[in-house]
């Protein structure tokens, strides 16, 4: 008979009980949340673990539901409205016995989306999810559905950057955040430590100074990653989008502003994105600021990633985004003069100061990119293309090269068929691999051993 | 050549924006809005300019119509959501030049509200509007949207009764009013003037001296009535149900208790509904506060009443409700009361406040009823049914008699194929009879010449 | 052994917290206004009757006091501030058994002002309360302790007429404040039943469909007639001006303008005050909307009023006021107007908006007049005089004459005296006499039997 | 002919107006304000000068009025109430030409907080500011007319501390304010960087994962020690009383509970002043909970502390305090506990949860201690003494023995008549020596060149 150690942490059982009567739910929305056998309880269990865990040291998602394998969630209809009864919830949300009210308030906001993806949002239900005009309207109905859309002057900063920066990376965002509240200037993120966390504690300190009350913290994730990037109590408004792409297009269509931090080759891959959609002719009239930013320590890492730019782009692509090194209240100042540029524009097309309505996103980049090998071989790399179509097609690349290299499923393919054949030219190719092996000496990227290329360039 | 007299009244073109951004359409919904091909913008139309000449002494809905001819509505989007753009607009909603900010927040609520019915309970749609259940899902989501339902205390009475009642009957709505107000109770109508109006009137002062500010006076109205019953702009939460039978559904699953005052034969087709729903065996241990009240010169009316209830329904009917006369205060009292046990019962159930799940109607009260000879000769008027059974064929009686009286297509029935052949027990015919000839000769109802029966009974 | 009817009417022992730390007593004044001996007591008791059998039907103060002769209340310091105690107060201000928020919120001002007055205007005490700039000073420090001077923009119309006057100048005083509170106007005046009460009523309803959420309906009284004239729940903002002079003096400084219905004597009194104030030279480029109004069937009042100005004042008085006879909307947007010339003189001249500095009001208007038979003989009642010194005489005759006939000092001293000896001129007198008679005629002055002249011109 | 370089910073002209009406002053008040003859404009200048130069790197107040020589404010009537105009004011308080709001309503206080002392608490006024029971109500008078009392549930901790601390201790601070805030506690301190802005800046972050909205950051100085420890605008609500003793009391009477972090010979002052208090028999039964605490690097500190204060006052003091090492949420949760205890106490013995009236603070703890040679050898520092006695006394000889090392006036004092003369046990001097050479040594009292004893002990 062997003694085991219980490796479980310690536990509560709460109730817990919706402020405000924001979150009403019909009998039927709640009888969809409880019921076992479609899924969705897993998902509302695991993304309410994740919003419990969050600020915990441990990196991996699967960390929390080992750690915590008796945890439960119940969501209850009751005279007021909504309850949620928690079992063997983590200790660590708790503050002697209580909840923190911004921790459950996350809680109520996990059930809302989750509800309306579920039933509003459900396949072969009577909303066009295939067109790019359907999806755009998914996307708007489940922001103004989470009451994120609010008609205020133009001023949501959406800050992207890495969730696992260096402490002076991370001093940095919190003195962008605090120079971007004291100009009042909201912030959006991606949720989760770092990059996504600076930004808003920062701002905090400075709203706090210019005693602005209505502030928003808004944090936008999908259930494939909250896990991983559990969502800052600061965030005042959590949604929780379906997936991925249409997580891009929430940012997009809500931020006014974007500013990128130092990150991995996720922030990477966003810049591409944007740069995709931004280099649309479609586009190539509306104002919105870019700028990437970080501690002096971090130029090199700017720099290379504009020659990347500059080399595979070409010079157009710079006329899109601005870099400030070192210096919080410069980025403050210039994303306030682009807002305003926004706000100006909005005001003579009337489009909508909360949701931008103008900016043209193809369907290509609505839906996911699946990368297997016919995909990436379809990838076609070479000088020539239309800026946003060689963005796209880099962006994929660069999708399916992280897969092969760090995700489980990724790098199964790559075992099982050998690396990926990409067609490109050679100078792009090359630029595209300094990238990567820069990212990994910067520990940017985190692999196992060794970088080896999981790709070989057919020219 | 002859001279006209330009009947038009004075008119005002205006924008109007939306306080607070509660409203937010998406560009799809306002292009819906504003097809004028869907006969959706004459909906709009009509119920925009009911809402704009609300308190105008006409009776007639299609005055309106011909006294502002030119009068239009036009929804955009604009930058900060949605702006209302009148044209010709009736001058009388106007003070110096400005609407007055409760006609502009109903206006608001009309394009909220046909906006969700378009969209979101559009036939053919998702939502599946043939069931029980799903009628009563679609009631809860257009309450839901139009931020009605709120995790309160149990507190709202409706209040039922003619619109057309004489001055001291109407002094004595504003006096119940002002009781139901010294006791926190908010108010629901149908919307209109009379009965609709002076409870609101009453409760505004009473909430006033009690320092209420987050009072409700909910009116319910529906496309085809707006035009007769404008919403008086005390209301502020106003809500337009697509028809009458999830309008009186509304009202049953949002009120907490009802009060009867004296009214027409409107008024006594309510409590025929009502009665068939409370005297189910499904509904018998449900606790809903019901008091009939008006002044010393209405008692008459309701000894009439009652009399008619307990002879077809049976003394069993009497349980539910209560008579109280000449005495506002002990009405509100024992309103009170009943509320009270209302909260308590679904604390104990786990009914949520703000609506009443709880309650059983049958498909049948959810459907419209259309008093064909076929269908009024289908009724069964005879002791020894159950009495909800009765009461419900007894409002069908009422319903098609009513229409064959001063409907304009009840009306021409009658004249082509005769008068409606209703089986039924002769007592009961004969009270039946005896009531309506009292509402004419109590002018509650108006028709033109000397009463006729248009039914003939076959026993 | 004979068996006593007990005349004494219901009674509630209650307490009372107060809402919203709004008013913090220190120890020390606690234990003044509790003091017995100094009379403060007493003042306490009577002013809280009042405040608590508003909306009796009598009009006699003493008779609250004979009714409730156990009332007693009692302020004590507790946890979270102050705490009422009233011992077998009248039920009629409950509503089943709790305390109207309103008439709490009275309680509270009653105590504050009392408090304030007892201890920072104390005879001896620090302040200058013999010198004029002295005395508005104490005026402005008392309304600023009662949170009234609040920088909004002006809007405040000060409603002056009779307390018994008929219904048909009742509802016309409900209709000026509709329409004054559809202009976004609030409303202040001396407490009390109908002309003080019925502009807040038409106010209150015209607010809510404005959607008017800070509205102000302001009560100055003092502790001499506010037995008399109860203050009405629906005043949000009462405040207790320590003697009828300074209530004056703050009418003048906190409206933007004053609008008087048919009253009595007192009215007229009031009427004199304020020509006394606006015909003075200091005051001559003041913008100061000053409107007389009332239904069709008081016109002869004011018609009789206007000659007796034109005959003694001279037509210079006229350019100070307008009649506007039966028509509300007119007298609104009249009021408007002259408010918005208010506000351009007060930003050119950087007086602020919530209390009027620059208005003179020379010491001798700040003083009590008492009516002895010496200060009555020293009027001077002739032609010649500058229109305001007139004014002010005219004002003092009057009041010296509504004593004589109607107050128990005043009465006893011509009892004793014989009648006041007044010298003027002839036609000036008789018009003074013309008018008298015509307000016993009225009703609007009560005597008791015939009306005998308490004074005799010399000349 | 020389150049001279203009050292002067960059300054900015603005008029800032008062939000909220919150502040009204009279137009006396405002040219007493004005009035540069009585001094009080300097005060002004000065105190206005120290709220805008907050967060500058410079400890020394003469720096910022000469490096802003030209600075001037004026405080203006207008016709929204008091406008302030300021000249030539330090550029680093504005963010992009606009004065930080927070900063604005610092200045607002200032102006609020010396009319009232000026004109209240003016020498030779009403106030009777001689007698202990006087002071108390000036020091409530003006807490009240800050709008600092609040009746809400016992909540604020005073935190007391060094403001040039370490960069451990600083982050230290921040812990504990964070789990304060977490526990939704407010915080007030002495305004100022170090261990008087950490607490507070933890607690908002703490707050906003609470969704606490109406918190409270309540800094407490005086004219003489502002421009030292200038408030840093998270100060929501900034007082400023006229003295150093006055301050003392409103910390004590305001606060629930205080938690000492490391300092220096100033907080040394502050502890024994709150023992003498905390020691007399008249407060043996009054909850009032003290915690030591820091970091490890600082248990040395308060080790040193905890044995002086056992071998002059007795293990009795030990009863007082409590000491916790590097452990924040421990401090917390100890400090919601007592503070539990307090309001147990207050509700039983109905003192006000706003203001401690029961705690006993003799005239002598209230009135200044001019340490003159005389008043030095008066001290009696002998065992024996009762404890609180002995604590006022070692207070005064802290005082004096610290004036005589860094304060000029003592300084010059020392110079002319040579060191003070102190009765007093052998055992306790040195302690007491010991303890001062503790203090320069951990760099907490900054000395020009060697330590050298002030004083020689006289036994």
């Amino acid at each position: 008979m062997t003694d085991q150690i219980d490796t479980r942490l310690p536990t509560v059982d709460a109730r817990i009980y919706a402020r405000g009567g924001l979150d009403i739910l019909s009998r039927g929305e709640v009888a969809k949340l409880r019921d076992a056998s479609t899924g969705i309880h897993d998902l509302l269990r695991g993304c309410a673990l994740a919003v419990l865990t969050s600020g915990s040291a441990s990196d991996d998602p699967r960390a929390a539901r080992e750690l915590y394998p008796d945890f439960d969630i119940e969501v209850q209809q009751q005279d007021r409205g909504v309850r949620i009864e928690l079992r063997n919830a983590p200790a660590m949300a708790f503050v002697d016995g209580e909840l923190i009210r911004g921790v459950a308030d996350l809680l109520f906001a996990v059930v809302r989306d989750l509800a309306y993806t579920t039933i509003e949002l459900r396949e072969g239900g009577s909303r066009d999810l295939l067109s790019s005009e359907g999806i755009t309207d998914a996307v708007f109905g489940l922001l103004r559905n989470a009451r994120i859309l609010y008609p205020t002057d133009p001023n949501l900063v959406v800050c992207w950057g890495g969730h696992s920066i260096n402490r002076e990376e991370y001093v940095y965002t919190k003195q962008v955040g605090y120079e971007l509240g004291l100009r009042s200037l909201d912030i959006c993120t991606g949720c989760g430590p770092g990059a996504m966390k600076g930004p808003m504690k920062g701002a905090t300190i400075a709203h706090a100074k210019q005693r602005r009350r209505r502030t928003r913290y808004i944090g936008i994730t999908e259930p494939g990653i909250i896990a991983a990037e559990s969502p800052n109590p600061i965030v005042n408004n959590l949604v929780i989008m379906p997936d991925i792409e249409k997580r891009l297009e929430a940012f997009v269509r809500l931020g006014h502003g974007i500013i990128v931090f130092p990150g991995g080759v996720g922030t990477a891959e966003e810049i591409l994105y944007l740069l995709g959609i931004l280099l649309r002719e479609e586009n190539a009239d509306l104002p919105f600021p870019l700028i990437l930013t970080g501690p002096t320590s971090a130029a090199p890492y700017f720099e290379q990633i504009d020659r990347f730019l500059r080399l595979t782009l070409g010079e157009i692509a710079t006329s899109r985004y601005e870099i400030i090194v070192a210096d919080p209240a410069k980025v403050a100042t210039r994303m306030a003069e682009g807002i305003a540029r926004v706000r100006e524009h909005r005001k003579a097309h009337r489009d909508s100061f909360f949701f931008n309505w103008s900016i043209d996103i193809p369907l290509a980049f609505q839906q996911p990119f699946v990368p297997s090998h016919e995909a990436m071989a379809a990838l076609d790399l070479h000088h020539g293309r239309k800026p946003h179509e060689l963005a796209a097609d880099l962006r994929r690349a660069f999708s399916g090269i992280v897969a092969g290299n760090v995700k489980e499923d990724g790098m199964r393919r790559i075992e099982e068929f050998g690396p990926f054949e990409i067609h490109g030219d050679d100078d792009m190719m090359q630029s595209l691999d300094a990238l990567l092996r820069a990212f990994v000496e910067q520990r940017r990227m985190k692999i196992a051993g060794e970088y080896k290329p999981c790709y070989r360039v057919v020219t």
